[in-house]
Order: C-alpha cells, then structure tokens, then sequence
C-alpha cells in the first residue's frame, strides 16, 4: 500500500481499512467524540454534540466531487446540499443551518457556477435551512478539475440515532435503490444521452433531501427505529455489511424484495454490475423493531414515500455472524460481500 | 466576468463582488443566520449559533489547497487544523471539535497523506480539540492537484465577538505579519530552499493555532475587543480595509510600527509586493477599546506573544470613510487599497 488508489476513496473495505490505519488508531480515545457525544467511534459520518439542554447538536461535512457536474435529475449543487442534510437527518437530527466551501478551476464559467449554487441555494430555500457560512478558492487551470464542494450540515436532535440494528428487526427502504449510481455510470461512460430511459426521464439521478420523510417519521416513530442511514458510496450493499459486521449479526434480505427500477437492473446486468452496490442519495435504509415495522411502511406511505417497503431482517446467528446473505430471484441463497474495489469513480 | 480568475479566488474585491452576487444577494435575509445567531449578513468566516443557556456554538469551515503542500514551517495537515481553530478563536469561540474532508489525487504517495494527517492530529491533540468526523475522497490521476483538505472547527463562546471597530480603537497585533504568505510566494517561485533566511528556519510559515492567545486573553478582556481577524488571505490590509470600510471609518496606521521581518520586506521589495497584503496564519488583529489597549499589549507579551504591539488606530472623519491609510517611514501618507488580483495562488 504505496500509493493512493481509486479504491481507497470508494467507501468500501480498501477505504475502512486506509482510514483505520492513518486516522481511527491515531485518535486518542478521549478524542473520538465531544464528551456525552457521537463521533468518530461510533459514526463518520455524522457527529453529535451534548447540549445543556438535554438535546444535542448534529453536525456533518462531505466533499463532492461527482462528475459530470450537471446528471440527468440534478447536479453538483443540488447533491452538496442535500447529501449532508440526509447524514444529519439518518443521525436523527432536524437541519437547522450550512456552511460551504467551494473550489473551482481557474476558467470555470461563471454561468455553470451560478447555475451550481442557485441549485444548492433552491435546497436550502425549500428546506428552509439557513447558509451561514463557507469559503471560495480558486485553483489554476488544470489543478483541480472544474469544481469540488464540500458542506457541513448543522441540525438538532432530541435523540440522536447510533446504528444498533438488533436481532428480529425489519429491513426497511424507502425508495428505488441505485439510481444515482446507475446514472452517473452510464453518463461516466459517454451513454447517457443516448439511453431511451434518460432522455424521457425515466432513469435519473434519484438526489433529493429526505427531510420530509424522516422529520415526521421519527417525531411519531423514533422509538421504532434502531438504525438509520443512506445508502450512498458502496450503496445498500455498503450499509446493510456495515451493520452486519459491527453487530456481529446476519442480515438477511429478499433480492426480489429490494426495488430496483427496470432500466438499472437492465443496464447493470449489461455491465455486469451489482446493483446492490449502486449509490443511491434520496434513500433511507432503516433497521425497524418488528413490532413496528408494518405501521412505519403504511406512515412512510402517506409521507409520499410510495415506494416503502420491507425488504428483509436481522437474525441472531451462530454461524454468518457479520454477513449479509440474499434469497435469490430463483430461490437460491447468495453472500452479498461488502463493497471492495471502485465501480464508478466520483460518483458523489 | 464570463470565467472564473484566479483573483476570484484571492480573498479581495473581486472575491466579495463575485460572491455578493451568485451567494449573498440570493440567500433569504431570514437565511442568512439561525435566528438570534451570528451568520453571512455578518461574517463569513465563522458562524455562531444561539443555545439554550445563553451561550453559543461557534463554526467555522474552509478549505485548503496550499501549494507546496510541504512548507517551511508546517504542511497543509497544521494548516487545515490550525486555520479552522483560529476562525473559531476569532469570533470569541474556545474551540472543541474538528470535522475534516480529504480529497486526494489517485497514486498520491500513502506517506504523504500519513504525514498531512499526523501534522493535523498533532495539533488537534495539541489544542485538545476531538475529532469527531469526516469525509475521505479519491480523484482521478490529473483530476485534483495532490491533495486539498477542508476543516469544519466547531467551539463554545459566550459572547461572540461581531466585528465592530469604534473611533478611538487602538489596532493591535500579536506578531510579525506577512511570514506565511513570503515564504509560500518563494516556495512558488523555485526559490525556497536557495535562501539562506529559509535554510536556517529564520524565515518560515507562521502557521500555529492561537488558543494561547485567544482563551485567555478573551477571558481576561473581552469588555476592550471591539473585534478580532486573522489575517489569512489578503493580508493585514484586507482585514484593515474590510473594517474600514463596513464602519465607514478610518483606519490609520504607521508603517514602522507593522512588525515585518526583514527578509520579509527585502524579498518583498525585490519582487515589488507590499508585505501588508501577505498572508499570515498565526497573527491577530485586534481592534481595542483605546484605555485597555496597552494593558491588553503587556498580558499578551505575558501570554508569549513577545511581538505584540500597537500599530495604529481608529478615527472617524468626514473625508476618507472606509479607507485605510498608513504613515510612511519617511513622514508622507499613502492610502492602503483594498485587496486586488492575486498575488499568490493557493497561499492557503
């Protein structure tokens, strides 16, 4: 491990292992969080802060770098804002305010920056969420390729979320998986345009803020829910292993069970590509107490969340304890290994 | 104004103009802070928040693209740490928690970016600030420069300091100005290491977290600051000129007083730049209330900032409002003009 690989920046097990090794180990113990607080022993992406009163404040940053910068269903802007608003809401917080920092390539046009940050203010706007800080840098020509952001993410929680998916729970997704993965792909690939299912919108980036599922979700079900999260980089694949091997337990879902649009199973079969592993960025992946779980699916619903669904479980096992296992279409049993390797370079 | 130019980027009048119109012009009043909080229609280097016990979270992001991103004198790891805790110290903030987010270019040597981390660890163990999340990304070969890092600091304060200069003040600085931003224009220049000031570690980035300063200087005298900056980008004459002319006052100081090292002035003089707008990432600037101000000079000298010093004053006038004008070593008077085009790209 000399150099730098794509790999080591795809969210999977080369990325875990290169942070835990320069990062993670290096953190004194007493340095991994804000005392009585979430940090980077238990979560990196989101972090929480005790406040006097009881409640805490949720914070999270990300860097975007995905490429091409406008996608069918968004762009650059769109997906700053709402990516870290989502890892606020998955921590259980409610988003209050952002800061940016914008990096742009000397000869960028203005016209295309504008558009970027008009997209980025429109979430804001819509989300009512105030943007109370950042910082502008520019690189020479050829230094950084046309623009990078990063955001941080300001909200509030009563009750911050710390993953603990707990045997018996119900796997739940809100929404179609691996869309964004699917478009920025097959853009990345010089396709896109051409693909019927793009060019009618169809198929496109499934980027959006899922403040209004998860606000009310968790104002009537908090208790409900052991885990929370997105599934971006390494998508459902990523998340569910994560879950699994921190927990030592087995989870287990149904592939037919997982809602994968037409077109993405079609054009991943092509490349030969796991759709499982797709990003997607206007998901939301929940562990739910079973007792429960039916009653979240039927709520989810009425939020305009249409595709909700329970898609599989958590079971306490003696042996594939740290695994995710599929029932396959044909009624076969697979191991969905955690993400290894890159698919799709700069894809958030 | 159709692409962007590295004077965008320079932290001077092309920078507040650019921004005011793709960001700050479009933001909702109501947006730009969390109500009660401290947010762009005030600053926008840091942020504060209001709690629930009167007190504030303060915050503050920036990104770094520093080139070379080994220095003398520090490397962009302290520089991304430091730069962040000082925007927090500079609202009044005592900070606490870091979030970090690393892009890296694809076969970046791994010790390298091992080295950029200890570097940033080291002065978060240092300062007693946790770290409490991030983001890690890898770019294409050719589609980033190395490595570009940005830091969300996170602090406490009771009473955060909004910039608000008044006739009278006396200005302060706690150290020689211009020593970053020298020695990273020679680096740029294929001059670094052929000077003899740099060889023998004379000269070299002042780049240091100043919670030494801040803290205790705050807690002792917070009543006398009228306002607080680091001159970072755009140096001590953009700080001077952005208080001059938000104020509408004048802003007048003695060239002899500045404190500049001497190769900082030779060097300068030779490559025709004003060491006055030279970036330095371990000075503040203090605007004190005028009967404190000496003793705020002697605690500082106390607290090991030995090169504290007085180097000017505020006045209000009828002509020059929002300028600033320095006396010169021979007796005349010159106007010190904001921040224009760029002087060193990536300095921070």
């Amino acid at each position: 491990m000399d150099y730098i690989t794509l790999a080591h920046g795809a969210g999977g097990v080369e990325m875990l292992e290169l942070l835990e090794k320069l990062i993670f180990k290096r953190v004194d113990d007493k340095l991994k969080r804000v005392e009585g607080g979430v940090g980077i022993d238990i979560a990196d992406d989101a972090a929480a802060i005790p406040l006097p009163d009881g409640r805490y404040v949720v914070v999270s940053v990300d860097s975007y770098t995905v490429n091409p910068i406008f996608f069918p269903g968004g762009d650059i802007g769109v997906l700053a804002a709402s990516g870290s608003i989502n890892d606020v809401l998955m921590l259980g917080g409610k988003p209050i305010a952002m800061l940016d920092t914008i990096i742009v390539e000397e000869g960028f046009p203005v016209k295309d920056l504008e558009a970027v940050i008009e997209s980025m203010l429109k979430v804001l706007r819509e989300e009512n969420v105030a943007l109370i800080g950042g910082d502008f840098k520019v690189m020479p020509r050829g230094q950084v390729d046309k623009i990078v952001i990063s955001t941080t993410a300001i909200g509030i929680s009563d009750n911050p979320i710390i993953d603990k998916p707990a045997p018996g729970d119900k796997i739940f997704v809100s929404d179609y998986v691996g869309d964004h993965g699917a478009v920025i792909l097959l853009m990345q690939m010089g396709l896109g345009r051409d693909i019927e299912e793009i060019s009618t919108g169809m198929l496109r980036s499934d980027v959006k803020p899922l403040t209004k599922l998860m606000v009310p979700l968790l104002s009537k079900y908090r208790y409900c829910v052991n885990a929370a999260r997105d599934p971006t980089r390494g998508g459902l694949a990523g998340v569910l292993n994560e879950w699994a091997e921190k927990n030592e337990l087995l989870i287990y879902i149904s592939e037919d069970k997982v809602p994968i649009r037409e077109p993405v199973k079609r054009y991943s079969e092509m490349l030969g590509i796991d759709p499982l592993y797709l990003a997607s960025e206007g998901v939301a992946v929940l562990s739910l107490k079973p007792e429960c779980a039916d009653e979240v699916v039927e709520y989810a619903k009425k939020l305009g969340f249409g595709n909700s669904r329970i898609i599989g479980e958590v079971k306490q096992t003696d042996m594939f304890k740290g695994y995710v296992a599929a029932e396959t279409s044909i009624g076969g049993l697979r191991l969905v290994e955690p993400p290894r390797g890159e698919i799709v370079p700069r894809i958030c």
